[in-house]
């Protein structure tokens, strides 16, 4: 702002006080309002600003009358009607009063109170934001991992964006956008888009053995939202969680500002150790999973695991979240069933993403629930953000009915089994005396074990220093003391990038 | 499902027992399998769900050795590699075990606790849902306000869909859907998209006289995410909230998910009570009011209350949500600046949304916080939802950026005050025995007191009955006890329409 408040515009009022309790007397440099007509701020916003600091501050009194707007015009070379402008909009807003006949003058009926040599300024002065709550202090620590480094190999998590047929799903959404009408500009229904909902059944029962009604599917903004809304749905502050350790970062996150306690639970071969859980807190809420290939060390929850959780859930009346991230990328065979599937005791809740199948800045995924529990989603969907638009999910059914999604998903599994054995093969031939690559048959990642470093972490920063971004697997663990590993992504790069990006981490390994 | 569980694929299994701890012997009749080519399952799918249910019932046994894979698919008229493909996922999900050579058998390494007769066949059973946390079965209640009629004059906060610009706004979308690139596809920006929230900075700026950097502004999904974010930010459980009476129902539904307590303060002609406030709760966190155009009742905050509220704000470091949900819509003279370009305390925090003056579906809003605090947003919208999609926001940044945005806010300033005319015409000519309109200078509705009628709620009945969406005053109370009113909407429907529904009000109030 180009006005200095020190030499205001206090010259426009009349000398004579309006009323007794108009101590101060108006004087000052005309030339020192310095209106700047070059600003991007318009003129008459410039004196508006000037005379509301000026009445806030106490510098222009309760009842002081203002020179004629003509005048104040003259004096600041700009056209009467500007000057009016902002008289106008400080009459509306309270702090001038117009009397017919005799001019315009500053309120008379501001707060008494307020009107105090100081209480005003004080209010005009600067000062420090109020204080946020426990949680909201907690949030702050995690606005951190919003960031990230997303564009080098190996981050996880990361789809092939390269490949996505864009083109078709661009097609799709002209199409629909030019179908918009009225009732599509609307507020919509908080459990999803009904053609949606209904496609998304159709594949859960194809693919993931899991036989669930349309109404019982609830579309979410990405598994983050299902896991916030899980989380606030069946677990009260301080309630205890299982959680995978190591586990997804993510969902700890989640369950953190739900208030609930976590309980790290290890995990071996054979996925969540159901007994230990049993021994460390047999009366958590919840359990969280991720069967069918365990974040992030890969291994997938067997039968007898899967068959213990679910008898735990049903005996301790608990809940068990299924995070199915990454299922349709098996490379052997067909994905395997899910938990939910087995699950005819309504404990699971089955969370679905489309950031890996589709992409991630699409922002949709969906949580199966159990059917007399669909309302208590819809309640918390409509407090917390009433619902999802309703474009992307029109365009995503589409995506389904004409059959890109299908066709999508079988390309990338074959274009990941390539990156992995390229992945696999770039290691063995430069990395086989640091990195022991572990071979999973599902997903966007391995674990590279590494063979003769203790450090993960030292190692991951030696790693990014040459652009290689490969997280600590110590990173993921709460209590858990795991052999050092790293997590190699290789879904989202080009076979290329990948070898090239085994070298640099050669030559940083082996320093200069 | 075709498939009867009580004459199931047994018959597959041979009779003689694999080991010593397989008691039950197969049988049963093949056909019973009741195989359904015509299903939409596949056969795969069908054998796959008889042989499981079959295990897990116990009707199988650990151990027991299945029938050769092509006798099984003679017998079923089926080719053997559906068999095949069945028995192959079977297997790798742990439920057979295939030796070479001598057959596939049942799984011997189910936990044997889980073998006991009955153990396993009770998790098949069909049981209740797990139940719900405190918090989770509040937010069931709030399930039914996400329905709602929203195709009948006079809804409130329905725009005037009807006339958004469509056409320009779906050739944007087709236009930035076309550029879509990698890097559009990934994680975006939790705060939200760079050209947007300095488009936002500009228009607040000019509009509101609000200053704040685009660092400042976080993009949320929609009002009600800002509303859920604060609330969680700024609220721990059990804090006070004032919260004006009469309210915007939503907030209240935000304010208790984050389990704060509600204080309900009363609204006079200048606005919330402030005083009566500090009688009620003196130590609340935060006071939520919609000082341009209070929500219901449409009186504006008066500049005494404005700076009462900030002085309490800054005395006890309390907080002060604004939320201006419909400023943009002042028929005389500018919009008048708000609360937040007042506070130099930092004691506001702004909320914004797109759905009154783009659409309701598209789901977009905006927070304007103190720059110490950004953090804070950033990190919880990692914990609830990680970010808004890129290619909505994109588009509005270049709806802004072409002047659609400033131009459909004066098109439809225009409109609305003329749907607002033809309205109060339309009840001065036909309901004014009965309705008191009360005219407002902003926003979309006016809230029509009733001259001779004392429940409203029964009023609003009787509209709903002949079609007409009038919500009753009383429905937005907690505690205040007003003269009965209904609410009309205005914006989202054309004149005729509006006429029309005053008549037909009128023939429901005159009774048949």
């Amino acid at each position: 702002m180009p006005y200095d408040s020190a030499n205001s515009l206090r010259k426009h009022m009349k000398t004579e006080p309006a009323g007794p309790e108009s101590p101060t007397s108006a004087t000052g440099g005309l030339a020192a309002a310095r209106l700047d007509p070059a600003a991007s701020v318009p003129l008459y916003r410039q004196i508006y600003d000037a005379l509301r600091n000026d009445i806030l501050s106490g510098a222009l009194a309760r009842g002081q009358r203002l020179v004629a707007t003509r005048v104040m015009a003259e004096e600041l070379s700009v056209s009467r009607n500007t000057v009016l402008e902002a008289v106008e909009q400080l009459t509306a807003e309270g702090y001038l009063t117009a009397h017919v006949g005799s001019g315009t003058f500053v309120a008379e009926d501001l707060p008494e109170e307020l009107l105090r040599v100081g209480a005003l300024s004080e209010l005009s002065k600067p000062g420090e934001a109020a204080r946020l709550s426990a949680r909201g202090q907690a949030f702050g620590q995690w606005a951190s991992s919003t960031a990230g480094d997303r564009n080098h190999p190996f981050q996880v998590g990361r789809p092939a964006v390269d490949r996505f047929p864009w083109r078709a799903w661009s097609r799709l959404v002209s199409r629909r956008s030019r179908e918009m009408s009225p009732d599509w500009l609307d507020y919509a229904d908080s459990a999803g888009y009904p053609p949606l909902r209904r496609a998304l059944a159709r594949y859960l029962h194809a693919s993931r053995g899991l036989d669930c009604s349309p109404e019982q599917i609830v579309i979410v903004r990405g598994s983050q939202q299902g896991l916030d809304l899980t989380a606030r749905i069946v677990l009260d502050e301080g309630d205890a969680v299982w959680m995978e350790d190591p586990g997804y970062p993510a969902a700890r996150v989640a369950f953190a500002a739900a208030g609930a306690r976590e309980i790290p639970v290890p995990v071996d071969a054979e996925g969540i150790d159901v007994a230990r859980g049993r021994d460390l807190a047999p009366e958590a809420r919840l359990a969280y999973v991720t069967p069918s290939h365990q974040y992030p060390l890969g291994v997938t929850m067997s039968l007898g695991r899967r068959l213990e959780l679910l008898r735990w859930a049903r005996e301790t009346d608990a809940w068990i979240i299924e995070d199915d991230y990454d299922s349709e990328y098996r490379f052997a065979g067909r994905p395997l069933a899910s938990l939910a599937g087995l699950d005819r005791g309504r404990h699971v809740i089955y969370l679905g993403t489309l950031s890996k199948v589709l992409f991630p800045a699409l922002r949709l995924g969906y949580v199966v629930v159990p059917p007399e529990h669909v309302d208590a989603f819809v309640g918390a969907r409509y407090a917390c953000d009433r619902h999802t638009p309703v474009l992307e999910q029109a365009v995503v059914a589409d995506f389904f009915d004409e059959g890109h999604f299908g066709r999508h998903v079988r390309r990338m599994r074959t274009l990941y089994a390539r990156r992995q054995s390229r992945l696999s093969r770039a290691i063995v031939e430069h990395l086989s005396d640091e990195i022991d690559l572990q071979h999973s048959d599902t997903g966007l990642h391995d674990v590279g074990w590494l063979r003769r470093r203790d450090d993960d972490l030292a190692t991951s920063r030696l790693a990014a220093s040459v652009g290689v971004s490969v997280a600590a697997l110590s990173t993921f663990c709460n209590q858990a003391r795991l052999r050092p590993a790293l997590l190699f992504g290789y879904a989202g790069f080009p076979g290329d990038e990948l070898a090239a990006a085994v070298e640099r981490l050669k030559r940083a390994l082996e320093g200069p």
